[in-house]
């Protein structure tokens, strides 16, 4: 095994897994081979020790002060990734007899709803795929059905860099999001949820980690035969300890919670969302050399998708940010062109970069 | 956030996650914020990342050739533990006309069938909760079909300290085992097996990835219209890849099989294990002060499970052990007693200090 050399960190502007914050991989750094003096790492205590009893508590309760989450949510730490929650939403609510509204914002929506039809009746609300999902679907186009047992949206589109600003009006039936490229960017109103899933590789922590928010009423539609560990009953009622979780990534995000926490919270967090995204925005908006992929009504505060006058040049310019340490800017397959991620890690200096970058880039390209 | 104070390392005997190789946790230590000079942590790079796609071939590649295992075996890193493959086994390969062998060996073994019988007809061909599962049955026991589609075993119990030291002999029948808690712990035949799992946290690296190591020819038996996540031949087609895996857990089994491999491979690592295990069954048999748990034909060189006089010793024991600096002794609430974990990473000096430990225990309060 060699060391490591030092170099500088870069700006990442991966979609994820993406940018910690630095002071969070410091921390973990200084206590990787003993946590806190008890003489072993974290990832070597059991998942009933005391030690981690605390942290897993610790993350919980930071997850629940920043979201302001009422008593009646519980908040799980699961395996598998947004992609088993697009399985285990509808085996815990859905039934021959019961169906879910689903509205298509993109790729992993699309996903969510073909597993949900395994189970049952799936009525798509809405779809924006005309167009290539440049945008979110207004609230006099949603087909809802009241007798829906939730709408399922996803929050923010990481492929296709659109965002609901503002959740759709549902009436009684409850929103089941994937928030998975957002989660504790913004406050929300969690009221209005039934329940929130998101792999944590994004906002929250390393990959390897689901966070599922889940109001307790929500339980209640849960069938009985269920496989024990995709039922939501059972990690209620075990806390998310029925079997080992990712005990190293729980401790992870409970450290990202406290630097949000000590950055100010969710309101600062989305102060600061805004006014990265608007330098990004605005660059793009101040010349037509370079035309964001979403509508502006749905652009995403998190994934700012665009593209150049040619390919080519969008190749160029992925090449030359790379050596320029601007990293992971190459947009997604399916949409093309560039995207930056700027989650909640990604400093302002990285995006003031990048702005730089673009004006430099178009002046010799443009 | 305040900084880790340096106390020493101390001997870790717990059951799971479990001791670390101290050179893998250094070697993650010093690059945790810098992957290899990339400028990112390992906990920040895309799963579709260059970077990313060595550490899993390598750490695919680590596995296959400590196992030797022939092409026609695939290698997975999933999540959700042994527990969801409890679940993922029989929905690939049972259906309501084709059943499957479980032998019951422990707590473990027990989850696994009830999980297999929501799917379809289990046999089961033997147990051993007789005596609360202090031995391995016997060939002359199994009652094995010959149609079945697998025997499923728990090739280790880590809470009961029994292991499976020779296969049983199935015929034409794979095994599909549960090798959790003795995974890369020896040499074994592969080729007798059809699939085996073990979640990490043992002997791999650190929990939330389960390594599933799957023959081709099981794939046929998977129906069509399982869950995307659940199904066995979308993340061999996807090579691990379907969605984000954990990509920290990954990094860390590639560490610990190249830490295998310098030590000398699987045949080195029997020959320390089983000289481990020998230390400390030699002192159990030494006397009448303390009585092993398992019978002696079923004894496990990861496990060691043993009895003192009375509750109210072995309480003292754990906590007397504990200060001095022998840590997790406690043994299952299922069980009692005390158990050592001793898997790969626990070094001979922790045994040899548990040894002394116990001779002098035993002169103060024998």
């Amino acid at each position: 095994m060699t060391t490591a050399t030092t170099t500088e960190r870069i700006y990442n502007f991966s979609a994820g897994p993406a940018v910690l914050p630095l002071q969070v991989l410091e921390k973990a750094q200084s206590e990787l081979t003993n946590l806190n003096g008890i003489g072993m790492s974290i990832m070597e205590i059991s998942h009933r020790s005391k030690a981690f009893e605390e942290i897993i508590a610790r993350a919980e309760k930071g997850i629940r002060d920043l979201l302001n989450l009422p008593e009646n949510y519980h908040v799980l730490f699961l395996q598998g990734g947004a992609s088993l929650q697009f399985s285990m939403v509808p085996m815990n609510f859905l039934s021959k007899d019961r169906s879910a509204d689903y509205i298509l914002t993109g790729t992993w929506s699309k996903k969510a709803a073909k597993e949900a039809k395994r189970v049952g009746p799936v009525n798509i609300a809405a779809t924006a795929e005309d167009g290539n999902f440049k945008r979110i679907p207004r609230q006099e186009e949603l087909k809802l059905d009241e007798q829906a047992a939730y709408v399922h949206i996803t929050t923010n589109n990481t492929i296709h860099g659109t965002q609901w600003r503002k959740e759709p009006e549902t009436g009684n039936v409850p929103i089941v999001a994937d928030s998975s490229s957002e989660i504790l960017s913004r406050a929300i109103d969690v009221q209005k949820y039934g329940l929130i899933y998101g792999g944590a590789q994004k906002n929250l922590g390393p990959s390897g980690v689901t966070v599922v928010i889940i109001r307790d009423d929500m339980l209640k539609l849960v069938p009985d035969g269920l496989h024990t560990m995709l039922d939501y009953r059972v990690q209620v009622e075990n806390k998310s300890l029925y079997n080992t979780p990712n005990t190293f990534g729980i401790y992870i995000i409970d450290l990202v919670c406290q630097w949000i926490r000590d950055k100010g919270g969710l309101a600062q967090m989305e102060r600061e969302n805004e006014a990265k995204a608007k330098l990004l925005y605005d660059a793009i908006d101040a010349t037509d050399f370079y035309q964001g992929h979403a509508e502006r009504e749905a652009r995403s505060l998190m994934n700012v998708t665009f593209r150049l006058p040619s390919e080519d040049l969008e190749k160029q310019f992925a090449k030359e940010a790379t050596a320029a340490q601007l990293d992971g800017l190459k947009g997604h397959r399916s949409v093309g062109g560039l995207r930056a991620s700027i989650y909640n890690a990604f400093p302002r200096e990285g995006v003031e970069a990048l702005v730089s970058f673009m004006k430099e880039f178009e002046r010799k390209n443009g």
